[in-house]
Order: structure tokens, then sequence, then C-alpha cells
């Protein structure tokens, strides 16, 4: 058998191994699936395009698969065990998609949280709209595509922890997600930290290391 | 003699040949200076770094040189001929030697102009502050380096026309200023065009093609 | 609901937010329009593929499309509000999809316009056979890809605003648009201003800012 | 005067501005370093060549000046506010300027911290030999050139916050840096957060911001 | 008759002519398999997209298709020719097609071989748990996509010639697989060399060049 | 119509104008032949997708395609109104279809011409068995994808004119043809040009406009 | 010796061995030199750096040195070989110094030329002021950076084979000179061939090659 | 003390720690060497300017310094351990440099070898004429510049493990060396293996890890 999970991950950094789904062929993914399946592991996989998950579905209806994060477990929510929130902002409804992938990272992790859709700086009032609410959470996840100027606006408000995640929305000079990218890691504002283009997953993921920090000392 | 100057471009667009002096040599600076004196025509030169200016200030003592644009022309500023203004904003202290450019070239022009320096989204309340006098501009040249993300929070409050700089401030993700410029070219805000890197000069040209046009038709 | 729409934008800017629809699911269309709808708001989309255009007139047949154009919107062209004129020029064929994608936008906020499709420089007698047409207009849109020399040559000839557009039209080296964009960035005629790959849509907005000022300056 | 102080930066974010001094002539700086004084304000300044040090020592010899780290301040560090600390990792000798950079600016956010130079992949038993030290510290700043594996390492084995640095050590294919910068953000160790390249200011800065986060909730 | 086969090459270089199939059509592929059978030389071919695959299979029922590694051949494998043995080690699963190329390629070589698939370094320790086995072979292929670290920490460890093979898995800055191919290219582990990305017949290729050697020089 | 045929290209240049057919839709094509039709004017066409060819195939089932060219034509090749020939070379049989293109527009120019496929660097005998049929051409178009060094090996042995077509064979680091490209204007072969990766259509334009001025001198 | 002169290229080319001397070290330069005396071979040098001539000429004050082509030669120009002439063509004064390495090489090979310098599409009258003088040459050189449009009016207008030779003049999105290499690859004129960025040289050993058929099938 | 040097680098590969000099400032060079000094240690540096090798003098008259190598060592070269030998060929003089880095490696090392300089493709007698000596080396070194043709022409004719070095000798489409290292990777000649960008050491340290496998296979 090729594939050797990682058993342990979990006990280092307090979450499972998630599989990534992308560039894995559907044979594969079924042959991990049923892997899991007998060795009674909890199952948490990102990056799946609408297709796969069809055909996935065929073969474990038993399975939750969400179309609109390009996810799929084998296993409920769990209890949320952390006490502070994660807000999650995108600029544009174009960007919802990645902040579907972080929002269901965060389920999985038991990690409370509140969503700020569409509400870049083409009108900077909506933004605005929600200050008080924002200086609630914890942690920040500003996600932005095309310019991706959202995250230096929030950075130079806020004082919490900012996650920046560019997207690929956008075309022509937006170059698939590198000019937000690039953007959001020249920002002027300071302190500001930046993860893979599209990758809500990678941003929760922080977003954990974070708020386990927080817990820890809390104790 | 290896020149051929434009003589006609004041005729055809409202304003004599530029020289570039980037490219070209000292030496060929200072054979295109005498041709120019010995033809009696305007001269106006860009991009001269400050050493250039050195050399060329000790054989052309009488030329009007400055360092902080690196221009130099050998006539005075016109009375300005124009009735409209420009207002010319940049994000950081860093990116003011471009907008110094844009505006050797709006006083060659005849052009009136406000300076609003370093009033980036960094501390956003300093862009807030000069609402009621941007508004009075006819034409907007915003100047940005970094992420670039000023011009796109200007274009999304001013009704104007707004010509975007970007600047090659920064390092490793600026890009030497390729990073502002993907940004601007695909903001979020509409209608925004864009000049290339640092082109202070080009700005205030794109102004004064718009301004030209107000002022025909007003007549 | 995922999205806040920008209520104030025509009052900032004078026009209405427009929906950015290439990034976008079908069924993410779908709700934003049922919003439009519900709230009476005006609303006009460009960035359509053909096929999306198509599941789109299954769910709204009483829309108007244009696939030539890539656009939609669900209110009739208003009347004429501004005087000046703008031309619309393309060096090629193959770049008059983006005109189209400028020339409905031109519609919708009602400039009047003049088309001149394939006269690039190749055959450079075609373009020059229009230079008397082409000096009634108050902007000039000059749509190129592959090298996309001709706002050079437009520039040297013509005093107006020049918003130059870069097309993906080429192949190799033509970078999918690049190479005009960093053609047209970099020409050695003074003041063009530029767009965004592809982008007719930003040039008729970039058109509209100007035109504004003129007819503001002109009362 | 060409400069707006961001004077409630404190108030906002916890911090005063910081002044990039990369991209600022000499001139620029003396002028800014001499408001600061009349201001009796907090100046720190990052991005100084050793050069441009020299320059500025003449004119202000009362400054704090650090030629390794690049910076110059008028203050002295203030007390350590913060009760955890910080792990500063680099993977070899040639990269601990910018842990230098990282360092100072942790200094003066009196942030306590340890430094681990020098014990990247190549001889993985150097950093094996500190694992019970790191386990430690709240915050890993983990900085790196050439391939830049150092991160993924750490974050596979470590579960605090991790602030990856790509640095432009190397040649050819490390790419100024962009290498490590694109293998950080793409490592398969999941939650990994990145800055800029050389960016040792903007990593003390996130570590600020999640310190920050850890205070405020022990209180 | 519009190819060439080079039928010294086996004389010169001790393996056959392969046929590379990506950039040919179906049509090609049918004309030149008739030709090697007519001449009956042995035909293997690499770079097979599955639906090639199909399209052949049904013209020539009796060759042998590997889907997996994307080749074909007309012949059985050979009697393993040579003593020592190649470890070929992958980091990820979704690494493995291009593992199987490799394998393909070492089979049709008759040389024996290994592999050790998904032992990455996010869990290291289920690389460091094949440290004996890996000591036994002469050469290492070591594939890797994302960041490519890998290679860095094999080298850093083991003494044998390591050929470094980047592939396209991961999404972003991984950039189809070129951050992990000059991340490898970059390593701080001296001696490791790299051939092209996804090109697991090449590292074949290249440990056939070493192994022949061996074999050599111990007659 | 939104088209401007430039009638008098053969007087200037001494060939007609040619379509280029990769990006206009099927829609603006059938226009387009139609037009030519109408005023009973040469039609030649290239860069057309075996699909679209199959859409205007049933259109017009009167015209000449071919597939392996991706070209279509409305009238029979002329008689060969040159006495010099053009040698067409390619490194591997995945580079035909590049020299398929030259080769048609050879024939539609009246150009004799000979091919050679298939006898790049890795089998350099196949080459060198062509050295004195290659010696007979007045110019040699070179073919090569991958590394592209077949240009440097020919131009270091031959004194014709060379014209050297990048193919986008290969994979990975082949980037498309750019590789190829850019090898070959940096070959350290004296006095090679170079066309557009894939352009077998402008290769055959260069060597009619040689061929040209040798028939004129010849008169 | 660490230096394998290519003793038979005249015989097989034409033209003896050009040393190219930007990568090399002055004291490499000066073995090569007194290789070449001793031997009583001719030496002809490009690429050579004023400072690089500087030390040479200390050396070899015999030898005659051109600073503003860069280049070095130990005999006199050639007797005129050659009946037919070339056209060296620049956009603008600062494209000049390329221009005089192509002309320092026609004159080495014994052709005749005639410069026009600073005639590009800026101020398009100056070009159509020579369309007869232009008319006469049997190959164009087409030189210009930033944009690098006037290779494809020159072909648009003119049936010579065109050798378009990009610039490194420029700044920005000019890109180092790929920017008009890119557009003089993609340009809408038809037969077009490129060399080298600031390759005068090869552009001159290009017309050679053809003029040398010229002449050939001339006798 | 910031230096972890890795003691047991040559238990585990058969070689010392290399210091790597390139991004190291004098400063931290001297305090390395007074380590490995006091610790009686071998030390051998790569990668020093010729100016820093200057400065190092003066401080350490009694190391071994190499200008042309760019190397420093306080040691004699060992006898040679090795029987079997490398072939180092480059294609131009120019990639001398390259090359002496590479054999001042192999006599550190302790390995034969044979120097094969300027004997590229666009002279190929040049290397023809050495085939026979050439064939005896059990490893071939293959540097290049510019279109870096050489290694495919090497290995399409050699049977022998092929370690290809691309140099960053050239100018614009060269890419300082990344078009030498693109094409050596895309080679059609098969099993060709590659280094970074002017690494000679590399290149020597990976035929080391060959040559180390012959040897103890051997025994
Ligand atoms: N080393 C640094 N890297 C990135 N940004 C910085 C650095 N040091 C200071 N900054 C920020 O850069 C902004 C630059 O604006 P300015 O100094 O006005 O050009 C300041 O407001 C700081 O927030
Ligand atoms: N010329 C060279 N190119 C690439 N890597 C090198 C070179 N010389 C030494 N190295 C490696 O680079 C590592 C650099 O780490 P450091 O010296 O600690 O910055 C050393 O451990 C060597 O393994
Ligand atoms: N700063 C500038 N940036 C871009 N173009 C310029 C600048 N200054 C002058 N130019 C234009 O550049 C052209 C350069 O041509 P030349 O001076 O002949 O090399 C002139 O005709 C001007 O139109
Ligand atoms: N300016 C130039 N640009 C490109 N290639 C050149 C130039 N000058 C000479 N060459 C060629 O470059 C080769 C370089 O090899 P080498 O001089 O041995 O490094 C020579 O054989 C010449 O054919
Ligand atoms: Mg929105
Ligand atoms: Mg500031
Ligand atoms: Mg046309
Ligand atoms: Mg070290
Ligand atoms: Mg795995
Ligand atoms: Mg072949
Ligand atoms: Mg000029
Ligand atoms: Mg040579």
């Amino acid at each position: 058998n090729d594939l050797h999970i990682d058993l342990f991950r979990n006990k280092r950094l307090g979450f499972d191994e998630v599989i990534y789904g992308k560039n894995k062929s559907t044979n594969q993914l079924i042959d991990i699936i049923n892997l899991y399946k007998n060795k009674n592991l909890n199952f948490f996989c990102t990056g799946l395009h609408p297709e796969k998950i069809n055909e996935l579905e065929k073969v474990f209806p038993d399975l939750y698969f969400s179309r609109e994060s390009g996810t799929a477990r084998n296993f409920a929510y769990p209890e949320t065990k952390i006490s502070n929130s994660v807000g999650v902002i995108t600029a544009g409804t174009s960007d919802a998609q990645v902040a579907y992938e972080a929002i269901e990272t965060l389920r999985v992790l038991g990690i409370p949280f509140e969503k700020y859709i569409d509400i870049g700086v083409a009108g900077i009032h909506r933004f605005l709209h929600y200050l008080d609410d924002l200086r609630n959470h914890s942690v920040l996840i500003v996600i932005a595509g095309m310019e991706g100027a959202l995250p230096s606006v929030v950075g130079g408000i806020f004082a919490q922890p900012i996650i920046a995640v560019p997207t690929s929305v956008g075309y022509g000079t937006a170059l698939s997600g590198f000019t937000p990218l690039f953007a959001m890691l020249t920002s002027c504002a300071n302190g500001i930290t930046v993860v893979n283009i599209d990758n809500g997953f990678g941003a929760a993921m922080a977003a954990f290391r974070i708020l386990q920090q927080i817990e820890n000392k809390n104790d």
C-alpha cells in the first residue's frame, strides 16, 4: 500500500492529518477513504473539485460532502473547544468560496467564528459599518483577490493577529492571485502574515495555532 | 548628426518634445542641449540621475536643474494657462520623488496643482482628513509603491479621472513596482487608469490631455 | 446572505455598482439577480462566458443578454446624457469583443460613441483614412493585442486623452496580453494611460470619469 | 512639509509608526529625524544601509545605530512588558542579519526572546538538539534562505504559531528569496504563515500582535 | 515518412530510443508504432495521457499499457541485468504517479529497485523509520512537489548519488513544480542533482548511467 | 461591417493579407470568408484548431482545409515563381505540425522547398547525414522545441540565412516554447534570427522576403 | 592554454570567430589578444565596457578601440566586398549605441550601409520622410527600445528582409528590453525576424548571411 | 557565538562542511575562520568575490586563496584517493571560472580530472576532436552558458553520468543563466542531471557521490 498516514500528528500538533485532494486521482482517494474507514480514523479532505465529489458520493454516500468549500469528512463537527473567536472577512462575493474552506476547517477544529462577506475597499463604508463587531475577535482572517488591498486597511486599524489570504479572483494583471499575494506581503500595515493563494484551510490552521496558545496560557 | 527633433509635436499635441535622459550618455545629452540652444528651442529633460546633473551643470551652469525630480530645463515656468487644477497624492514619503517629477512637469505645462504627500492606507485617517480639499480638483494623480492600495480607496470615493502611478518603493515582493502596478490595473474601483512605474512625467502629461479637453469644450 | 450591495456608489461616483461575473458561480449569480429584482435595482453584469449566459437565460428570460460583449442587464439603455463622444478603435478584428464590452458599457452610461474596428499598423493607411473623424471625439479608447503598437501611433498624432486597452489576442510572446500591456505602458508617445488586459468595461468607465468633468465644467 | 506622521498608531495598534529607511534619501531622513526630535517622539527606523548609517551618525551622533540589523532609534529599550517569549531560528549563518532585524524590533517592543542561529536541515541533528528549548516559546520565527526547508520541518514538529521569513541568501535559482518564499507558502506543514523576503521587522510585529492577544486574554 | 529512428542509440548509450508521447497526435503515434512493428524494434513510449492510451489500446490491443505511469511498450520486462539497486522515495501520495514512471523505466532497463511512498517532512518520523533500508541502495531518486524539502533532508543524511525530481503537485506558489525545482537546485545539502518537473523517466535514465559505471568498473 | 481588408498589401509587400484564425470566433470567420467570396479575393487563413475547421467545412465545403497545418484557403497553389529553395528542418517528430504550417505557406507563396523531419541533436548522425542536401538551399528554416539546440549546430556549420522557430513541444522547464525561444536568441552561432513560438507561417514569410531580394537582384 | 580558436569558421561561414568580451575578465582578454597576435590572426571583439577598453588600451595601444560601439579590432576595415546595402534604423537617440555595434560589424564585414537614427513612431513624419531612401536597401535593420513599435510599421510598408533588434532602453515595464523583444516577435507585420536584446552584432551577421546569398546567386 | 559547525558531516557524507562565502560579511568570515583555526578544523570556503579575498588575505596571509575559482582553504590538497576520473568540459572561454570552482573542489576531494575548455557547438569540430579522450572518464561535468546546447550533444554521444552546469554567461535572453538551466533540464538527450547556475562546487560534489559508489562497490 502506497500510503503512510501520519498517526502521531494530533499528538504533536493538536489536529489530525488532513488529506489534500487536488492532485490525487479518484482511485487514490477511494483507496485512502477505505483505509481510514478500516482503521476507524477521522477523515477530512480539502481541495475537491465538484466533479470529484460527485464520483466519491456514489461510492461513499454516507460521507459529509461540501461542494461550496470543496471538502469531505466522515465525522460530525466537534463541540466548540475554544473560547475565543475568529472573524472571517472577504473583499468580494467572488472570494466567498475560499472563506467557506476556512470556515469548514474552523468548524472541524471546533473554533467559533463570524463571517463578513463582500465588504471590500471599493465601497469602504461597508467595512467601516462592522468596526465594532470585528474588534471582538482574537484573530482576523482577511480574504481578497484582485488588488488585495483590504488586509492593509484592516491591519492599519486593528491590533489583532491578521492572516491574509490572497485569492485567484480577477483576470489579466491579477495574475491568478499572485498580485494580491505580493500586495499583502509588501503591505505598509505592519505585522500582517500571509498564506498561499486560495488557502482558506491554511489560514484556519494558522488561527488554530494562535488560539491554542491563548487557551494554554489562559489555563 | 544623430538626432531628429520632433519640431511639430507642439502643433499636434500642445506640448514640445521632452528629452528622455535616462539611457543617454552625458556626451549625447551635451550634443542635444547644444543643438537646442543653437536652434533657440525649449529644452526640457527628465530621468536625470543626480550625478548626470552634476556633470551637465558644469557645462551648462545657466540651465535650471532639479535634483529631487531629476529634470533640467532652459526656460522659466510659463504662466498658468489652465483654470482647473490637479491633486497630486502619495501614499508614503518615499514616493515623494515621483510626485516631484509630476509636479515639475505640471509647472512646465502651466497647470495649477496641490500636493498631498504621505497619506496612505496604513493610517487612513490622514487621507480622510483631506476629503473636502481633494474634491476640488479636476484630476487626481495618485502615487503609491509597496502594495499600491491607495488608488483603490481614492477611486471608490471620488468621481474624478484618477491617474494611478506605481512606484518602485519597497523590496522583495514589491517587485520594483510591478506589484503596485498590477494591483492598480486590477483595482476593484472602476475606471482607474495607470501609467508606467515611477512615471510621474507621464501622469502629468495624461492630466494635461484631460485638462485641455475641459478647457476646449469650455470656450 | 453573502452580499453587500454598494447602494451609495451612484451618489458618490455617478454610476451604480456593476457585478463582475467571471469568478462567480451560476448559483451565486442567480441569488444576486433575484436580490436586485426584489429591491428593484438596476442590474448590470460583465465578464459572462457564453455558457453562463445560456444558463442564466433559462432562469431569467426577460434579462437583456449580449453574448458578443459577455454582459447582461435588466434595464433599457438610458437617454444620452452627455454631449461629447468617444472614439473606440481596435487594431484587429480579433480585438472586437473587447470593443463590444466597452461599447455596451458606454451605452449603459448614456455616452455617444463611434467605432473603428480593424485599422491597425500592419496596414497603416486604414488608420490614416480616419484622421479627420477621430479628431472629433473627446476621448479615444484604443484597443490592441499582439505587439500593441497602435496607441503609440495614435498618441503621437492626437491630443485627446487616450485610454489604451491591451487584449489577450496573440500567442507565444504575446503573453496573453502582457506584451501589449507593457508596450502601452512604456510607449514613447506621452500621456497615454492604460487599463487591465481585455478590460473594455474599465476603459469605458475611465472615459465616463473624464466626460463627467467636461460636462460639469461646461455648465 | 512632506510628512504626515501617524500619531494615533500606538493608540490603535499598540506600537508607534516605524520609519522605513530603504527608499528614503539621506536628506529626507535628516528632515524626518529633526521633526521627531522637535516633537519629542520615539524614532525607530529600519532598512538602513551601512553607508546611510555612516552619514546619519555624523549628523546625529546621539542616536543608537545598529549596523548588523540596519536600524536606528532615539530611545532606550523599554522594560519587558510581555511574559511570553519568542524563539528566533535561522537555517544558516548567512541568514543572521535578518534575525538581527527581528531581534532589534522585539527589543524595541519589550518582548523576551531566545536566538538559535545556523541549525538548518543540511545537518538536521543541530536542530534536533534544541527540541526542548524550542517548545518553551509561544511563537517561533523561522528564518531561511536558499530552499527554505526549515519551516516545514519545524511546523511538522511544533504546535505553536510559526512565522516564516524567507531571506535573499543564495544565488541562481534561489531567486533573491522568492524560492524560499514560495516554498514556505506551499509548505506541506499546516498553518505556517509567511512575511516578505528579509522582513525580520514584520515577523517581530506579527509576533507582537499574537503575544498581545495572549496577554489580553490572560488578564 | 516523417520519422528518423535513432537506430544506434543502444550501441552508443546502452538503451534504445524512447518515444516521447505527450506532444504527438494519436495519428502520429499509430504511424510510429506500425513502423516499429514492421521493423521488429522494441517500442517504449512515455507521457501518454489516459485518453490517448484508450485510443491506442483499441488499435493495438496487444501492447502493454500502464495508465498509472502513462507508458506503453511492446516487449516484456528484461531480466535484471544490474546487481545494484535504486531507492525511489516520494514525499506525498500525490507524487506517486511520477514514481510509477520512474519505476516502469527502471523495469524496462532491468534495474532492481525498492519504493518508499509518502514519507515527506510534514511527519518526518516516517522517513526516519526507513533509514537503514535506504542506506542499501546505490542511488536514491527523491520525488517531491510543493516546497520540495525532502531531497535536502535526504542529502544531508545519505552519501549516495541523489537524483531529485520536482513534481507539479500543489497550487498557487507551488508554481506547477517550479518551486520544488528551484528549491532542489538551491538545496543547502551538497551534490544533489535535479531533472525536469515530473520527469520520472529522466531520473531513471540518470540512475542507469550511474549504475552502468559501477557495473563496468566492477568487472 | 467590422473588417477593413488590407487591399494594397500585395502591392506593397508581394503577398496578400493572411487571416489570423486563432482568436476569431467561428461566426467572425464565416463573415470574413463570405466577404472574401463576394469580393473575389484570395482567402488564406492560419491558426485554425481542428474543431474550428470541422465547423467551417460544413459551411464552406469547397474550401481547401489542412488539419495538420491548421490552415484554410480558397485557391489552388500557384505556380512556383521562385528559383531558389528553402530547407525546412525539425528536431523531432513532435515539431512536425509547425513545419507543416511553414510548408503550406511556402506552397501558397510558390516557393520550392525540401523537408527534413526528426533529425535533432539527441542523435546527431541523423543531421550529419544530410549535410550535402542542406547546402543546396538558399534559406534554412530550423524548427525545434525543448532545449532548441539544433539551430546553434546548424548555424555553426552552414553559411545561409537561418530562421529559427521555437515550438511549444516539451513540458516543465520547456516553458511552452520560451526556453527554445530564448536559447535560439542567445545562440553562440552568429547571425541566427528568430520568430515567435510555433510561428511556421512567419518563418515562411521571412524566407519569402529574402528570396524576393535574391530574385530581384538576379534579374 | 584555455582557448580553442575556431580556425575554420571563415571557411565554413565566410567570417572569422568574433570574441565575445562581456563575460571575460581583462586578464582573459589580454591572454587571448596575445595569442591572436602571435598567430597573426584577425582579432575582433564585441561587448566591451568603456572601463575594460581603458584597461586594454594601456596594454595594447595599437589596437583600434571604439567606445561608442564597445568593440576592439587589430586590423583596418576591409574593402567593400558586397554591392547591396543595409539600412540601419533606430527609433530613438537612446538606441544609437546598439546601431553603432551593428555598423562597426558591417564595416568589419565590408558591407555598405546607411544610418537613420531617431525616427520612431512618436513623431511618425520623421520616418515617412525617408520612405524613398529606405526602399533602396536590400536589408533593413530596425532597432527600438521601449514599446518596440517601429519594426511593425516598417514591416507593414517595406518588402525587404527586416531584422528587428530590441534594446534595453526604457524603465519599468520596458523590462530591460523584453517588452520590445516580445512585441517584435508578436508583430502583426509578417515575416519580421528578431535577434537578442541589444545584439547589434548579431543583426549585422544576419544581414551578412542574406547579402552573401544575393551575391552568390548573382554571379 | 552564532555558528553551529556541522562536525559530523564527514562521517555521514565523506566530506567536511564547506563554508558558503557569498552572502556572509567579511566580519562574519573572519569570525568563522578564527573558530576553525582554534578548533584545528579543515576550512574550505566557496563563493568569494575577489575583493573579499583581498580583505581576508590581509588578515590571514597563510591561507590558500584562489581568485579564479573564488575559494579559500587552510590545508594542502589531499592525495588522490580515487582511481576513476572526471572530465570537466566548457562550451566557451567565458565559462572557465565555473570550471575552476569545480576543479578546485575536485582537488580538495582528491579526485583526478582532465579539463576541456572552449569546445562548444558554434565550432563543433573542436568537441569532436576529443571524443576518444572523453570516453575515458567515469563522470562528465559539462558547463555552458548562453543557450546551453553542449550537454545535449555530449549526452547524445556518451553513456556516462553527465552533470550539466548552466552559467550566467550571456545577456538579454540568456536570463543570467536560466535559459541554459531550463534548456539542460528539458534536454532531448536522456538522463542528464543538472545543478544550480554557476554551481561548479555542487557539480564536483555530485561527481564525488558517484565516484564513491564506484569505489565502494569495487572493493
Ligand atoms: N522594514 C519595513 N518593511 C516594511 N514596512 C515598513 C518597514 N519599516 C517601516 N515600515 C512601514 O512602512 C510605512 C512606509 O511609509 P513611508 O515611511 O511614509 O514611506 C510606514 O508607515 C511603516 O508602517
Ligand atoms: N558554493 C556553494 N553553493 C551552494 N551551497 C554551498 C556552497 N558552499 C557551501 N555550501 C553549503 O551551504 C551551507 C550554507 O550554510 P551557512 O554557511 O551556515 O550559511 C553549508 O552548510 C554548505 O553545505
Ligand atoms: N520620463 C519619460 N518617460 C517616458 N518617455 C519619455 C520620458 N521623457 C521623454 N519621453 C519620450 O521618450 C521619447 C524618447 O526618444 P529619444 O529621446 O529620441 O530616445 C521622446 O520623444 C519623448 O516623447
Ligand atoms: N556580441 C555578441 N553576442 C553574442 N555572441 C557573440 C558576440 N560576440 C561574439 N559572440 C559569439 O560568442 C561565442 C562565445 O564563446 P567564447 O568567446 O569562447 O566564450 C563566440 O564563438 C562568438 O561566436
Ligand atoms: Mg461586491
Ligand atoms: Mg509615512
Ligand atoms: Mg485585420
Ligand atoms: Mg552553517
Ligand atoms: Mg501523505
Ligand atoms: Mg525523434
Ligand atoms: Mg528622439
Ligand atoms: Mg570560444
